[in-house]
């Protein structure tokens, strides 16, 4: 049929954690392939990546890293147990929080706050000055805080991301609550094992790592794979693996991408090194700055160390 | 007064993660000191500390790392925050969990569960299986999710502590309900700075160390200074110091003492290196598992090479 | 004609350091293949490998290491200088020495010693303990000490090897005068460059590798290109480059074979690193002890690595 | 008596490797504390050495490097076996050579030349270039070449320093003929163990370690006591130890004088590394060019971290 792609096109959906108004679906809106297609709202990051797993979607946005709270464990420890995922881009999005309530409220009738425990520590200190004798009602999430107020009675106000009034009928109290004005919060697309893009020359690679449990001084070991190759780490993030106190999972984000030469022997480094590896990808930096790198870790010099090594082996005479 | 000290000792308290029943309690209920004081239950590590540092308690029992969920982050957020707190003690508590309902219930009348979300995470597999179409409301701890059950019927029955029926009219509907056996939390008590501890043979060392952000492997040169004097360590935690992502503070728990000479040795090189260490203490091993270390290391070693040092500095002819 | 391979064998020649009598014909007389052919006598190292250069000769026998007086500095700097030259075996010879006079000659008669300065010092303590007020005349090698004899009348006695009375007529005065009963001298076989002879399980690779002059902390980055892939070395030598102070080469013999793996990977990763690496070869050691590995890095493993990254680019599921 | 004082003086002696003429002399005549003073010249290292430790000399004069021949395996070896030495200074001397000859001697007269191995190998090309079939006949110093010219008629010229026509009348038939223009040999003074001269900030430490043979990585680890506190080498020479094949000695030059808390850090760690350390002294550079080091490894920094350690120690409250 001549409409197939179209239809396809049409069936295609996102998965993000909603509802409508999260911080996720303002990462999952910078995706140009996702505008037009579905939108899936599901409820935690397991059901996102069951989304891509299942094929009901093609790719799943997850939080990953909050400048203020860190990684993300539900979505680190996710991408360690699910296999053949896939990361294939990264999008930051700028944390900031609103107070909102029914139409009609004002400051002073707010006596209990509905929030996401995250959102409401990042708050403390505006709620703490503005607010000093308020209550507090657990949220399981930032939308589900403003949603409440219309379920029940029990809240006043609620803590929320400034896009909720564009889904809810709710004033405004305050703007800019946040503790911190350079929050930000670290979103990443997954989709299923693929073959790799091709380098941007501003890319990213993940993975997470098992440390060997036989002999101590293994993160240096693991540390070296990357620093022997110049290859720096912008993020390393330590995650229990769960069967007992001590052994641990590392999260790493190193600069390059997987077809970089000194990436490539990194990676070959750690897979003989480590009992486990994922190897989450190689994509496109958010913030789009080039990779910097010492020349001596150029492509040109591994493929010519490669060149040597052969006409060594198979005794060509040294070159003049 | 003749009965001072007996005031005193009467008035003395210890601060803990309430509700009575929660598993901070049974931490608290491990040290000998804290028999017979005043228990101070608080609603969060914050208000803990807070009571130390203002002279409420003697000392705070705050849950610091679990096999499962990893670093306590609000824990380690706090003593990275608050200055003059020392870890004086470290208590470990199983984590095990079961089903309580108000007297009368049964399992088949179970369709809501109140749970914190932790615990609701570590139950997981349980819960599925055995009420698959249930719903969950948050809770803020995982007795309240107890309470809870007197306070209104949006729940039919709460994951709660084992100890939980001692203190409230209830029912378990099934026990052991956590999905990993080995589930441990790990718990330290804080007081304020003191002189340190004498040495036990099986201690541990805790700081937190921000890493210089002006050069790339410093990660590398701060675990060097561990294991180039031969310091194991036992957890390594990476958290965001919050400014800026990207840039990190690392929990330590060292094996030794700081009386210990590799340590002291380390911990010296470790300040000269960081723009930043927090020294949380020198403390008994909640294992009792005395350090192992390789001979070369010993107190002696260092002493030798202080002598030797001195002697070559100040012109002694060479021991024959 | 049908003689022409046995022609050819009978023009095949083998050089090394004469005149007959030298350790270094000893090292020669246990290549098999070199017996039945011409042995080119020649005067030092540099005449040896120029007869190989040449093509005058197949191989050339040199003394590379002496456990006394350390590298052997005229071959170490030889091998540096001259291209396409490939050591193709290795050889040990216990240094002994005898002190040689004319017939009728007593020890009593011996005011003058001859002796090559190296051997003159690894027989100080006996010549001092029997000769106490002997002179010393420097002869050019240990032989031509014992051949000065017969050209004039300036030395009594001569310190040689034991085998110098197979050549000489010549009455030994004193066996065994060395200092140190360990001594021994280390050879090598030298051919022109040529393809690598197979795996024997007990190998060693020898390189030469100038150290980068930008920055500091270049030796260490030399031995991580080994440590970091299990391979251990059993010589690092220095030798200045020759241009300046605080220049250096460095000699190196590696555990392994350039066809196991773990050398390979680090022979790319000193090539990448250092501004002229020259291969010697890979060859037997004369000790034929098999080398010894820790397991994760045996061939395998790194076999195994690469397969993975392929399949990683290549976008294949994750291995179950 | 009054005069005691000056004969004190006039008694005092320096031992250098003569006779007059040599590189040695020409060292020895850089050192204002020598001038005027007896200059006792000896035959060898060893003599120059023992005439210290019996009080014969104050202190002697001996060749440490030769930027072309590498380190002086006798004085290395000799300072590695001899106790109670210092080197209190340290001096370049440019080397060159003449090629000298009885007056009326013409260079188309020359057949024979008479010359110290190391100083032959260093004039090969112009001897090569200008009197292509000469014989050479070895000496046991670049002096005793010149004096043999009137002993005996074997050779009819001699390679010698510029200095020797001072001492003898000889004529130059040529200037300059070393085949490297940079040649220099490093000297050192060594007086009897002493209390450390003060820093000049253009100092110099030496010393001899040996690895321990218990494992492999050793010598890296040697290194890392020196680059981990931020302590440069300027030499770093390999010697066997003499008992058995593999088994070195390090002879280490490093930047900085003992009294540098870095430098003093530094050989803390080494000795308590080493089964062996021989400290040689910290006296100033013969170049006179101040130590530059990374601001981080400033004396004020390893001080502050010890008053930080002793604080943590006591128990202080932490620096606000």
């Amino acid at each position: 049929m001549s409409d197939a792609p179209q239809n396809e096109a049409a069936t295609e959906s996102y998965s993000y954690l909603g509802p409508r108004g999260t911080f996720t679906e303002a990462a999952l809106a910078q995706v140009p392939d996702a505008r037009g297609k579905i939108w899936r709202s599901v409820n935690n990051v397991g059901e996102a990546l069951d989304d891509v797993v299942a094929g009901r979607s093609v790719a799943a946005m997850i939080a990953i890293e909050n400048s203020i709270e860190g990684g993300v464990n539900a979505t680190q420890d996710a991408l360690a147990k699910i296999p053949n995922l896939r990361i294939v881009g990264e999008y930051l999005v700028k944390v900031q929080f609103v107070l909102v309530a029914k139409p009609g409220t004002t400051l002073a009738d707010v006596k209990v706050v509905n929030a996401h425990p995250v959102a409401y520590t990042q708050c403390h200190h505006w709620l703490d000055a503005n607010l000093p004798s308020h209550g507090h009602i657990p949220a399981t999430s930032n939308v589900a805080a403003a949603a409440s107020l219309f379920d029940n009675d029990l809240a006043d106000a609620a803590v929320a991301p400034p896009g909720i009034v564009d889904h809810y009928d709710l004033d405004v109290l305050a703007e800019n609550i946040g503790d911190n004005d350079n929050a930000v919060t670290r979103f990443v697309l997954v989709s299923k094992t693929t073959a790799i893009p091709p380098r941007t020359g501003a890319d990213k690679t993940s993975l997470i790592v098992e440390l060997p449990d036989d002999r101590a001084g293994a993160l240096l070991e693991l540390l070296e794979q990357f620093s022997t190759r110049g290859v720096n780490m912008s993020l390393l993030e330590s995650r229990p693996i769960g069967d007992a106190l001590g052994r641990y999972r590392f999260v790493i984000d190193a600069d390059g991408h997987i077809l970089d030469e000194r990436v490539a022997d990194s990676l070959l480094g750690v897979r003989r090194f480590s009992p486990k590896v994922i190897f989450l990808g190689s994509y496109p930096r958010a913030d789009k700055a080039p990779i910097e790198y010492i020349p001596r870790y150029d492509d040109d010099v591994f493929i010519e160390a490669r060149d040597w090594l052969r006409g060594v082996i198979s005794g060509e005479p040294d070159a003049s």
